[in-house]
């Protein structure tokens, strides 16, 4: 038996039965997967890169220790992509760049028993892939899902004045826990970094209800909310002391932990926009209102409009301006986002 | 404009105008793209990485000399893949770990360009993408298509008794300008090494037809008819004297390219049965039958029967067996695939 097939058996006997699986006609093992589509379904994919380095760590003992949450995130960050557009991710194709010293039957296992994890936990299935050696581990998944009707794509460009803007979950867990690894708070707060949870019930509700518009926060919210101002040609209030935050993280001082919840990468979580006249839907995910999209006399009211549609930060209904007092100083400026330390 | 934003405007800007653009609702700049699925259609998928220092050469002045035709490749392999199940690619997402050394705006856009000429050439769109950074240029791209009835897609799994092999075009002028770069012939043959040509038409009008059994070939014939073989559970007869050569390959002593031919990856070639009621579709691509699915009784009157199903080399209809004479001592063995260097 080659190296690929023993690679192959692994992901072949470790794949626990999911619901999807009667849709798939051919799966792994062919030079491509078939996969039977529902009826009036429109395809949602995506594609998601992990590098060594970049978005886990570079050091050998690290990445062996980490087999189990890589395996994990790289399904993760796809699915959180997919329930971003109000879908469920449906099947995942593995492309694997192998580094020798990975390729052995103990990290593989584990690496597998992480990504199939993730799989069960958001009835995803994997339907194929790709292996190759390389100098190190670089892991790209591409996901595919459906949108079946009457639920509708939900895109980063419907957000209409005065709608209501939320967030799910809590934020900056894994950024604090990026930075502060070896803290008791960072410490508490590591799995929120090595196994994140994709919002993957929430944004299919959200695809049925319909959000207006919707994104995943994989830069930080204030990164992300800005690609929702641009496509949807809106300006939105944030009120910063309404961003919810972990009883972890609320130990740590208020513009610190400020500065992770509106900058910090990687929480998943997924910030939307509803019409007023709808409710978030009922999930087990906690969904928290902080914001809304400005109307046009709401913006003619600011002592100062930027040119470019963006986020705009408030704080107990006052728009946060240049002056900034402490402890406001390391947020992002009105004009435009400046990545700082914090 | 951050460099990934330039890298999305590059790739915006370069895109041709393709009939499929029709189905793409959302496309490149959300979180997923969204396409609409024609109805009764099955979803075919695929993922295929390129690596530097595997796939193309480790040294960079070579990688910026070759930006186009990387671009190119990494289209082709995945057209060809999904050829090799009867259908026709439709879309793609790229995932880039570019090298700080070839994000530049001359390197990227010839890359685009090559990406676009594949693109063109095979009615693909580019939906979605990742990039992030990294220390070697490693590409994955995902490809998906449609199976639309009455065609079926064709499997590795479906040869019978009886049933003729064919084979698409010629065979080892890659391998042959991959192992002598520099000789005339070899430089004749660059183009097929650098810019192959997956059977996209004739791949699809196999899906219609149907083909019992069809393998893109980039592990060598040989390597890849042992899939057909032990997914199917069938002997093949490859009679070594029918296989097609290129007029410039065709130059070299018999036995050599005999090697290329039979072991030599990267020709992107379908090699596909067919029930003897059929003939092999008219599209511009040349097809030759090389051989035969064995009967129970063709292998019964054999010297000796392999225990594992596998491909058996003939010459002049008869088996070449284990005493294999000269120009034959360098060809895979009866008993199993050995990778030898000819």
């Amino acid at each position: 038996m080659t190296e690929f097939e023993l690679i192959e058996r692994i992901f072949a006997t470790l794949q626990h039965d999911t619901p999807n699986a009667h849709d798939i006609e051919k799966g792994i093992g062919d030079d491509a997967a078939i996969t039977r589509v529902p009826a009036g379904a429109r395809l949602v994919s995506c594609i998601d890169t992990l590098v060594q380095g970049r978005h886990f760590a570079a050091d050998w003992d690290s990445v062996e220790a980490l087999a189990f949450a890589i395996g994990y995130k790289s399904v993760a960050v796809n699915v959180s992509d997919i329930a971003a557009m109000g879908a469920s991710a449906h099947s995942i194709l593995l492309a694997l760049a192998l580094p020798q010293r990975l390729a052995n039957t103990a990290w593989l296992e584990t690496f597998a028993k992480g990504l199939f994890h993730a799989c069960q936990q958001f009835g995803v299935i994997l339907i194929g892939g790709d292996t190759t050696r390389h100098d190190q581990l670089v892991i790209s998944i591409s996901a595919q899902g459906f949108v079946n009707a009457p639920a509708t794509p939900v895109y980063r460009s419907g957000a209409q004045a005065g709608d209501t803007l939320y967030v799910s979950g809590t934020l900056g867990d894994a950024s604090y826990a990026l930075q502060h690894p070896d803290t008791k708070v960072g410490q508490k707060l590591a799995h929120r970094l090595h196994t994140p949870t994709p919002r993957a019930a929430l944004g299919n509700a959200l695809g049925q209800l319909p959000a207006s518009a919707m994104i995943d926060i994989s830069d930080g919210l204030y990164q992300d909310l800005k690609h929702i101002c641009s496509a949807s040609h809106v300006y939105l209030r944030i009120d910063v002391e309404h961003l919810p935050v972990s009883s972890a993280l609320s130990e740590i001082a208020f513009a610190e932990r400020l500065t992770h919840q509106l900058t910090g990468g990687d929480d998943y979580e997924l910030t939307f926009t509803l019409a007023p006249s709808l409710s978030p839907p009922d999930t087990v995910t906690p969904v928290h209102a902080i914001g809304q999209v400005l109307s046009t006399e709401a913006l003619a009211a600011l002592p100062f409009v930027p040119e470019t549609p963006q986020p705009i930060l408030f704080y107990q209904g006052q728009p946060i301006t240049s002056e900034r007092p402490a402890p406001f100083t390391t947020l992002p400026t009105l004009d435009g986002y400046q990545h700082f330390t914090g």
